[in-house]
């Protein structure tokens, strides 16, 4: 029988997704499973509340399986969260709590700015001799991690916008005679993943989206509406879906060549968001009515739409991550590769980076994935992201508008 | 055997829902259980498709039960629709068309300004001396139509409102640190309806929503900033909803005391909403970090939320419609009342009142579903509203973030 080694701590950290509490929930199952492992604490908001000893015992509040079952099926960081940054000044003070509290075993979910935290502790522990386990579980609806195929969060966003982008087409072609354009504004920082996962949904070139712009190319605005006039002259309404940090031809983010709506105490200057700038670019110049959504947070952790996909890939990463730092690894993130299933299908088998490969580095779309026009995305990126969100999202009944009926009286 | 009488004719009018489907689908079902029908159209785009002859068939495209089940299931207006005043120079038209097509039933489901449309018909072709039997069938997510005690369509937004704020909540809570306020601007017309209901989700007094403010009452800024401010306070975070007309001191809509931010070819005004101008004020005025979301169109038709409720009573809206007009009424719609089944429990009865009752009328939130203070709803409307969505929304884990770990060592 192993002696205890010591306890396991697991932290969220950066926006939250729909599935980051399945890797919580995974990686808690996993931990369960190991007799060297003693307490199972959860930390609070990220390494904030570390630093102020913000500590909840996991074992006691979800370790049976049908609390850990609850726990997947939650949205949203159920620790809380942080976005904060580890400075060598805090070294004495984290040391000093990892010691008091006998962790042994340093879990973090998150993005870049996470691995970056999660490495720094790394190091940190390591020159002080002190024995730390500290493996990062990734985490972002972005996608925009390196070194991996993809990352758990993002099949969720993409099925959410897939659904609403479908939803959002039949609604503007129902009210073609009155809204006929419609944009979307998505999430997706320097990366178009996100934006192009609207696709994902349609089934006919009529269908909804039928304009992608990702922030891997620049904007044009007068070829942007030529693109949206074309499509509404060939099916009487547009559906555009854009990157919400989409560049105009200065490099800029559209909108930000605009006066600020807002300057705060801290002199932050607040923009309207490309899907503004360019809705009111279509009613100035092309006399059409526009208007705009963006969905909001809503769309990053709805569990509704959540891909099943993701929700078990996002809980195999959490319980990997456990199993390595159990196992005696460190410095290291847990990757999400694909390989082939025996029918020679999508399967996600899992890895590891150091955390180093990770911290401070975005993966962009390939060029393959965007089409030569830069307003559409590839088969090839369709073929990819599909099997993210778990296969085709349910079809709706369309009736044959162009089938009138012809009356001989 | 009965003789064919003539056809049936059903449009869709207004903003669409995500149950409008289900009162065609039910329409069509009824129609079909009669003999007395001849064919069965779908006219394209609400009256205004009806000028131009865009008509379809009906029993063709969706005559049988799997086909009607699909319809019922999909979101927004499947027909198309308008929003088109019928007026008295197209009086001749119109009726050469009911006639040409020999069309004797009339089915309309829409809000307030579809239930004129109807009734004018009714008028016109009464005059004419033309055998018409116009039933509106009840449509809007406002619900604000007078004459009944709900509207079929509200339910459903009623729903994804719950749900969203909900999932707002936890975000917000877990996000407390970075973005602890947010604010969420829904749709409403003139009624607090929709804003109230977002309060379905809650279940425990820290729970979002924690203010709701609706257009029934007016909003001082500054009591708003007291208001945001004492539950930050108390809870570390705050979800507040804002009805899209929630007006000022001085009567007007919230953000249109500001310069337009687009004015187009007709001399349209855009103007920011009540969130939008609030966000600023709790930027500058409190200097707390502050978002706001604005679900937008997805709010309205979203299928995965919507409430079974209100798919089966937007079918039975439907049937009922086409049952009156077949039987020989006219002139007439649809109204839900709230009845009582055997067990004192939650039942949907349904009625008729005249078009006229209804065109042009807008049925508001009493004073008794809204708090003393104008910031929340009452436990009145709780239990007037929850039936609506199909009982509780499913419930997510919440760890308890006050069991802090105390260790000795």
């Amino acid at each position: 029988m192993p002696k205890i080694k010591g306890n396991l701590i697991i932290g969220q950290s950066g926006g939250a997704t729909a599935v980051i509490n399945s890797s919580l929930a995974g990686a808690v199952a996993e931990a369960l499973r190991h007799e060297e492992v003693g307490e199972i604490y959860g930390m609070l908001d990220g390494v904030q509340g570390l630093l102020q000893e913000q500590l909840i015992d996991l074992r006691a509040q979800v370790g049976t399986p049908q609390k850990l079952d609850e726990l997947k099926h939650t949205p949203s960081a159920a620790l809380g969260m942080c976005r904060y940054k580890l400075n060598d000044s805090e070294r004495e003070r984290i040391l000093a709590i990892l010691k008091k509290y006998n962790i042994r075993y340093f879990l973090y979910a998150g993005g870049n700015d996470s691995a970056d935290t999660c490495h720094r502790l790394d190091l940190m522990s390591r020159e002080a001799g002190y024995e730390l386990h500290a493996i990062g579980i990734p985490k972002t609806i972005d996608n925009d991690l390196p070194q991996m195929d993809h990352c758990p969060g993002y099949g969720s966003i993409a099925r959410f916008l897939a659904i609403a982008t479908q939803d959002s087409g039949i609604d503007s072609q129902a009210a073609h005679l009155v809204h006929p354009i419609k944009l979307i504004e998505v999430m997706g920082r320097n990366a178009g993943w996100v934006a192009a996962s609207a696709v994902l949904g349609k089934r006919r070139e009529e269908d909804a989206p039928h304009l992608i712009y990702t922030p891997e190319r620049r904007l044009d605005p007068a070829r942007f509406l030529q693109d949206v006039q074309e499509v509404y002259k060939k099916y009487g309404y547009c559906v555009a879906v854009i990157g919400e940090t989409v560049r105009g031809p200065d490099g800029k983010t559209l909108g930000t060549q605009a006066e600020p709506y807002l300057v705060d105490s801290f002199g932050h200057k607040y923009y309207h968001g490309p899907a503004h700038y360019l809705m009111g670019l279509i009613i100035k110049e092309l006399g059409i009515t526009a208007r705009y959504d963006k969905p909001g947070t809503i769309q990053r952790m709805s569990m509704l739409c959540a891909s099943p996909v993701d929700l078990d890939e996002a809980w195999e990463a959490g319980a990997v991550a456990a199993r390595r730092a159990i196992g005696g690894e460190t410095g290291l993130m847990v990757t999400l590769l694909r390989g082939q299933d025996e029918n020679g299908g999508y399967k996600c088998e899992y890895g590891v980076t150091a955390l180093e490969n990770i911290a401070n580095t975005e993966h962009k779309m390939p060029v393959s994935y965007i089409n030569a026009a830069g307003n559409f995305v590839t088969q090839d990126f369709i073929d990819y992201a599909l099997p993210l969100i778990g296969g085709p999202i349910p079809a709706y009944l369309k009736l044959d508008r162009a089938a009138l009926v012809k009356t001989s009286l």
